[in-house]
């Protein structure tokens, strides 16, 4: 199928049938994930993958009861980290360096100009870079998903504090920012599904600067 | 080409050979991301369109220098909201309906139950999600080009108050959120291609709770 083909096939889907997708999709669609970029590459975060029925169960009510939380196949719950701390931007360095077998010293003038940058900004501007990242990671996984005709929704408007506190996310230094349902929709409540898609026009979208 | 070929085959692009891309490959990476997904489908934001290159050469000063500014195709910046007001929100729904074709009534409790949840929060609030959503779009505009072979690079560390002062982004209420270069690689300069691509393993990036 043609990428114009899965972009027209895709839509947030409200209900879905409860069955389960298949391993290697659901692989092939968190190996997307995984390739998302990121700023510097720092790959911000953690996903957590539910398909726990009892923790979906707590999960639905500080999620505005959003049905697909029980009905999806398996919920992502990007979760961002809640600082870009020296250590954990060194520990990137150092990965990074290992894998590609260079010297510290090759990404040091990088590294000391980015931890300088950071070093001016808050903790809460470092979440909120590090959880735009994850929307990055996130457009990634909806394209995956469709392209593989495995239905999906983003899912924001959950209560973040109380999902972290569920998930055990603060010991972990990390922030839940957005969700991803997947799975097979229902044909008789995806009412969504049935609607015309709304998108501005091209013209209203783009200024053209030529 | 298999998504996961496109996925191996992307990468943040760093040299440019200053060749225009087509401009029938252009509109396809603009209708990847008229067609994302956003918040209560609102696309709250625009995206400029640069090829201009005096433009470009005011902005590259601001844009810390980025080669890319001035030797890629185009330069497309993502403008978010500066706020989700009452009448932008009014205006999406009005639009939705004639569309489908129905009465405002048939969204007047969502749209209300929405205006009430904006109401509660902060203009930064506001735009801090409306940037989010501009993130999601980056991600379908950089898998849109990958998937045509056409080279990219998402940008951030931009000043940002400058970019919008240059591009006169407050007088539309927009906010400049972040950048995307497209264009052909210049295999000489383009060295950051040639290196191992650095990714988090599975098992360190996904938290599977079954």
């Amino acid at each position: 199928m043609s990428l114009q083909e899965t972009l027209n096939w895709r839509s947030a889907t409200k209900g879905y049938n409860g069955t389960t997708i298949e391993d290697e999709k659901l692989d092939q669609i968190l190996e997307a994930i995984r390739l998302s970029p990121s700023s510097s590459g720092l790959q911000p975060f953690k996903v957590l993958v539910i398909k726990n029925k009892e923790l979906r169960e707590k999960l639905q009510p500080i999620s505005c009861g959003q049905d697909q939380i029980i009905k999806a196949s398996h919920i992502l719950v990007f979760a961002a980290w809640d600082e870009y701390t020296t250590e954990r931007v060194d520990s990137f360095f150092e990965f990074s360096n290992q894998l590609r077998n260079l010297p510290g010293s090759s990404t040091d003038g990088y590294r000391l100009t980015l931890l300088e940058r950071l070093g001016k900004q808050t903790k809460d501007q470092h979440f909120e870079n590090a959880s735009k990242q994850t929307y990055i990671a996130l457009g990634f996984g909806l394209l995956a998903a469709a392209d593989l005709r495995i239905d999906a929704t983003p899912l924001e408007g959950f209560d973040s504090e109380a999902v972290d506190e569920l998930l055990n996310l603060p010991a972990q230094g990390l922030k839940s920012t957005v969700m991803m349902a997947l799975g097979y929709k229902d044909e008789e409540t995806d009412w969504w599904g049935k609607l015309e898609r709304v998108r501005r026009a091209k013209e209203e979208l783009f200024i053209e600067l030529h």
